[in-house]
């Protein structure tokens, strides 16, 4: 193994967690204290890395929440920090991009030399040739979105053709395309029996899992269709549930609180608590 | 009339122009002169639009060129210029968002708040719901990605269930989506005939067509299939084709002489010369 593959599988057992913490830092939810501060986005961030850096696999910033008001310095800085204090933890940038070849190559530049994130989050609809830019950096990983944990994310995803829905060619072409042993698969933890689906067609291929906690997946049934043999493959993402589960001054150290929860339910409900 | 499909209406009559010029500054790809100046896109870009607005219908920014190397700053500046001195050009953001509602409504503020963009192109993979926060802005354009210009567009987006192309499934649902009058879809230059059997699907509905120039889709078949009765109804992209026309420091006269070439040619070809 190497690359993003390796970095994920470090991180899997040395912290002992398959809990990803998103940073989708929404400027109104911050505490006022921090509100008013020349970074809050940043410093908000900050404060949570350090409070659930112990429980986590991986961080997950979600692009959205900064490009929204301007922040792409305190994006970079988050990214910068987590790298310098928490060296073995990936970061997955969520930013689920997609365009034709040309303009590929600028979105993975920007994942990956301007944000130096190890790995993106891409949409699959505009076709493989549209993907193969990001796949080509092959010490990053690229997650795709195969079957997403928001209610109409039926809409296409099931449209089924001949014995298949549409999420499982886009994992069977995944499994095609991964020739650099560099991709993933986004699955909503909304769907549990799906992410068995998709399972079955992708091996041990890592699949990174929205949709516990707001979203209401559950945990068990994610970890029964998804984990693999040796009890990883997968990157739990948790956002707002931990973000948010404070709300005052005090909001890192409950934040912490509120990952070591879901971690220590993780680790019990996937029989890994031998391995603590 | 009102909103979105109101001001690109009157930009077609007014300008007597299909014509968008895509804004896609690649940094390498500048002259020295300007590549050595301190806001280069942003001064290219002021050269094109002065040099190509005559013969413009719109003008669509590619937002990856500049989220690449940390440039929002000029693209902010870029359709900023536009709205001070060609009011009546709108401007199509291509940024292909998606993602879960919350996150949608933080990109539906990227591209309308923070760059005041007036329409700006999605991505349906995920679902009807993902899109709705940007339907929301009932006053902005929102062009839905359905088949492509590149080459493996046809990879999942010619899935075909029952007797429907996943591409048809995607117009047929905008068709249902716009209740506010105010969705678009892209088809890519590239496959004609299938921008004639989006068109029977979504009537009058504005459709954004990447494809002509670099990528070699043919300009009097786009016409033949794409047409409204009132010989509008197509916004036809260009922008590699013309923005490296030249490349020496007289790049913006030759991009304006390519653009009014362009230009002419889809008004003879449309039948629209009487009306110049």
């Amino acid at each position: 193994m190497k690359g993003f593959y390796k970095k994920l599988a470090v991180s899997w057992k040395n912290q002992n967690s398959l809990l990803c913490i998103g940073l989708d830092p929404d400027l109104e939810r911050l505490p006022e204290t921090i509100r008013k501060g020349k970074a809050p986005l940043f410093e908000f961030n900050r404060e949570i890395i350090d409070a659930t850096a112990l429980w986590a696999c991986a961080f997950k910033p979600q692009i959205a929440y900064y490009a929204a008001i301007g922040a792409e310095a305190q994006l970079e800085k988050t990214i910068e920090y987590i790298h310098t204090h928490y060296p073995l933890l990936p970061v997955v940038l969520d930013a689920k991009r997609g365009d034709i070849g040309s303009t590929a190559r600028k979105y993975a530049q920007e994942a990956f030399q301007r944000y130096q994130a190890d790995a993106v989050t891409v949409n699959p609809y505009m076709g493989g040739d549209t993907l193969q830019p990001f796949f080509e950096h092959e010490d990053k990983g690229v997650f795709i979105l195969c079957r997403t944990s928001n209610p109409g994310s039926g809409d296409f995803q099931e449209m089924k053709s001949g014995q298949h829905f549409l999420y499982e060619q886009v994992a069977q072409r995944a499994m095609k395309w991964n020739v650099r042993n560099n991709i993933g698969l986004v699955a909503g933890a909304t769907f549990p029996e799906v992410i068995g689906r998709i399972r079955k067609i992708v091996g041990d291929m890592p699949l990174l899992i929205p949709g516990i906690g707001k979203q209401g997946g559950d945990i068990r049934e994610v970890l029964r269709n998804g984990l693999n043999a040796d009890k990883t493959g997968l990157v739990i993402n948790v956002s707002r549930a931990i973000l948010y589960s404070g709300g005052g001054r005090d909001f890192a150290a409950v934040a912490g609180d509120r990952a070591r929860e879901i971690c220590l339910g993780i680790r019990e409900h996937a029989g890994r608590l031998e391995s603590v």
